[in-house]
């Protein structure tokens, strides 16, 4: 395969100048001082450029097309598929208007300051503007794309390809037409049998921090190859074939916040670390990257509700609180076990809790919907998102910052985005009845804080696929059935069944 | 002159790329794990790939042209000044062989790695070599930056013209002579009188952080543009015209370590932070920058020594670190002020004392001096060091790592850069003079931990130069003398003789 190495030399000094780029985005997040934002923005203007250069040029073009001929013969699979995306992904790049880009751009960010005043106001009109002429040049740009893709992608599916590849809004509403028949009757029975909440104790930032230390060192944490900083808002980011960051945040009166946050974003992290590329030959190809947006939530997912929030971890976690606080506010393990599995709805998505949390995405994604697709004027999004918050979730926002306004995705120009939030649910949901399957019952290793074999099946099941197989095929590769609502559902019910269960001082 | 803002256009994205591999380089010397070393060599190496290419484009070339013809027409000093400097480094760029560049920048890669191993395994021998190698690669280079250079310069004096411009081997020779007579009688009579040292406190890495804040918010650190991390050996850098950054560390059993490296880099930072680049327009032009590193070494040791070692500042912040600890390891400001002022000779330079530190720099400049152009051999560096290191200091290194394997300044090839740390002393002394003459004694703004004048004075004769001057020019401008060694010589004799007098409870 000679015509391979040059291809691959040429997408390495892409991947590093998109890691350069990665880079100042993790510095600007967690201690780049604010005053220095116009300069930064330049910095990643100029690597952008030059990304957007590289990516689109006659050279890549040649590249790829001797690569291509050249494995047309072969007939070898992982270049065929490496290439195959590598195709589409230029393709895509070689529709779009380069005016259109910059005019994108130009209103992404102009979306974000004009969302950021807005916000801070609570007044939506002065975004209800801006967000017309993102959904106008996202339809645009919908329609420039049409010749990269498969006949009958609607604007929507169209845009959202890059979070989530294939996804059709038919399977989108197969899967969450359960979700929106059966988790409100589940949501109204605990919030009929609520039981009353203990006021949350108070835990020292450096405190939190040990905690967290603590939970990724027993989940194999490596400081060779990882780092953890603060940010404003956790996240998870690979900035090279051995560099992987995660970030979490103290937040007031939220106890667990930091603790879930680093669960969550170690999750996100494995799953970086586990995919197929950590040898820097590999690193350079798209098929050693994450395949989804819904499969890469699944891990973070796994890590934070299935492990973290899970009976067995709290009991063996519950001393190790008691120990650090030096005394034991919440009474026993199980009390322990319900402070860090509240289930009472609220306006916030990205503090709600597991029974709700997917109502939240069904109401965006049909807004979102109905916004490029469905005739559904700007001016009327509070108005709309608020009478169907109501219908999901039984409550009315008390205004449009904790309604309509709290999410940056909007504001951004992200359509497409949220459904992979509600999809990770199901996946790591059906994922983990495979695990149980293959494995046994979880408590062991839960309770021994062994997670190697979970980490094991993980890897070997799901995190060395990268982006061969899409979710769907990745689901059902591992778990023999199609993806359904079904296993997330049944994992709720026996949550909400244990938790509304009259308190025992143990746990069998 | 229209010409110049094409330049400036071109300088400005010059400048982008050298601060995004400066937030690359703060990043690794931070937070990046190590496994990742490989990648950000990459990674560097691809912007410097990118930042050679446009230091010598022929477009470059002609824009400088072009702004030159321009301005030799109009005579304002401004932009001439700021084209010479261009040209200057252009020309030199021009003169070197690319195949002498990457045979370098392997060698200093290699000599690192080497050195550590060395240096680790107190093995000299292992380092000869690739110091041989640093050596004759240096000299090359020298040999074809010579066209140029004025006529007249040595090998050295042309390696050393980037670090401390106009530098000479006859006037070092004039400003360390003093040292080398004085200083050594002056070591002894400190030796010989010799109080006894307390034991160091403890102070916890909390409670250090906390007084290196309090020090930083006193002096004017503003969250906004500064920014203060962790790093294995304390810097200070420039990220963009409102982003500075400096790191500390914590030194076991030196409980001042962190305290005063914040005061010293926190003095390189004010310096960047006062020079005359602040608006976005005037960033990308070399008059901006720092004129050498013995001016920038002469505003950290201002900061670092005349104020936080200084007797009125021991006495404002005893009480504070008392507080801190909630107790008094010191028993008194008195002792607490000569904790801070340990006068004890050691091998490792950078924990030298202000008597002996300039005796370590004229050690290592005379060696490199006879390395480069005297023929000593590579092999003989061990034991002339210790010789040398005898004569002047009175002590035997028992290893080469704390004798000549200790700076990692030769193992990347550094040759001509410590004389500027021994000229920091001197300048800082003789500023130091001239603002006392304006302001009266230090003393008083110092004791009201109000350094609001002793800044306004630096900003207002030293920072707003920039490049307009090089180091000696702007000390005799602003002291109205040429430097010399006699400013820092009083001022030694006159802290030796009050730290060697009884000791008194309160200093009048």
């Amino acid at each position: 395969m000679q015509a391979l190495q040059p291809l691959r030399d040429y997408l390495q000094q892409t991947r590093l100048l998109a890691s350069i780029s990665s880079t100042l985005y993790f510095d600007q997040n967690t201690v780049m001082p604010a005053a220095s934002a116009p300069w930064r923005g330049e910095q990643l203007a100029l690597l952008a450029a030059q990304l957007h250069q590289r990516q689109t040029s006659d050279e890549y073009g040649d590249l790829l097309a001797a690569a291509e001929a050249e494995a047309a013969q072969s007939n070898a699979a992982l270049p065929q598929r490496n290439l195959e995306l590598l195709r589409l992904e230029l393709d895509r790049r070689r529709c779009l208007d380069p005016d259109l880009v910059r005019a994108l751009t130009r209103a992404q960010s102009h979306g974000n300051a004009v969302w950021q005043e807005a916000r801070r106001t609570d007044s939506y009109a002065t975004f209800a503007p801006a967000l017309q002429q993102l959904i106008s040049l996202r339809l645009e740009q919908a329609g420039q794309l049409r010749q990269a893709e498969p006949a009958g992608r609607s604007p929507w599916e169209i845009l959202a390809q890059p979070f989530e590849p294939d996804v059709s809004k038919t399977r989108l509403e197969q899967l969450f037409a359960p979700l929106k028949q059966h988790l409100p009757p589940l949501l109204n029975q605990v919030m009929a049998t609520q039981h009353s909440a203990a006021a949350a104790p108070d835990i020292s930032p450096a405190l939190q921090d040990q905690l967290c230390a603590d939970l990724l060192q027993s989940w194999g944490y490596d400081r060779q190859r990882c780092h953890v900083s603060r940010s404003a808002h956790p996240f998870s980011c690979t900035l090279g074939p051995h560099d992987f960051r995660i970030t979490t945040r103290v937040v007031d009166g939220q106890p667990f916040s930091c603790f879930l946050a680093a669960a969550h974003e170690w999750g996100h992290s494995l799953y970086e670390q586990g995919l197929p590329r950590d040898q820097p030959q590999a690193f350079p190809w798209p098929l050693g990257d994450a395949t989804s947006m819904g499969v890469h939530e699944s891990q973070s997912l796994f890590w934070e509700c299935r492990v973290a929030r899970s009976q067995v971890f709290a009991e063996r976690w519950h001393p190790k609180f008691c120990q650090a606080l030096k005394q034991d506010p919440w009474g026993s393990a199980n009390q322990f076990w319900r402070a860090l599995n509240p289930m009472r709805p609220g306006f916030i998505r990205v503090e709600a809790d597991e029974l709700s949390y997917c109502l939240h995405i069904v109401l965006r994604y049909e807004l979102e919907l109905d916004l490029l697709e469905g005739g559904l004027p700007v001016e009327e999004l509070p108005q709309q998102w608020n009478q169907r918050f109501e219908q999901l979730l039984g409550l009315t926002p008390c205004s449009d910052r904790v309604g309509c306004l709290q999410d940056i995705h909007w504001a951004e120009a992200m359509f497409g985005y949220f459904p992979s939030y509600a999809l990770g649910h199901l996946i790591s949901a059906q994922l983990s009845e495979a695990m149980v399957a293959d494995l046994g019952p979880l408590e062991a290793p839960i309770a021994a804080d062994d997670p190697g074999p979970l980490r094991d099946w993980l890897a070997a099941h799901v995190w060395h696929l990268g982006r061969s197989v899409n979710a769907e095929q990745l689901v059902e590769q591992v778990s023999g059935v199609p993806l359904s609502a079904e296993p997330f559902l049944k994992y709720l019910r026996e949550k909400v069944e244990r938790l509304l269960a009259p308190q025992r001082s143990a746990v069998s």
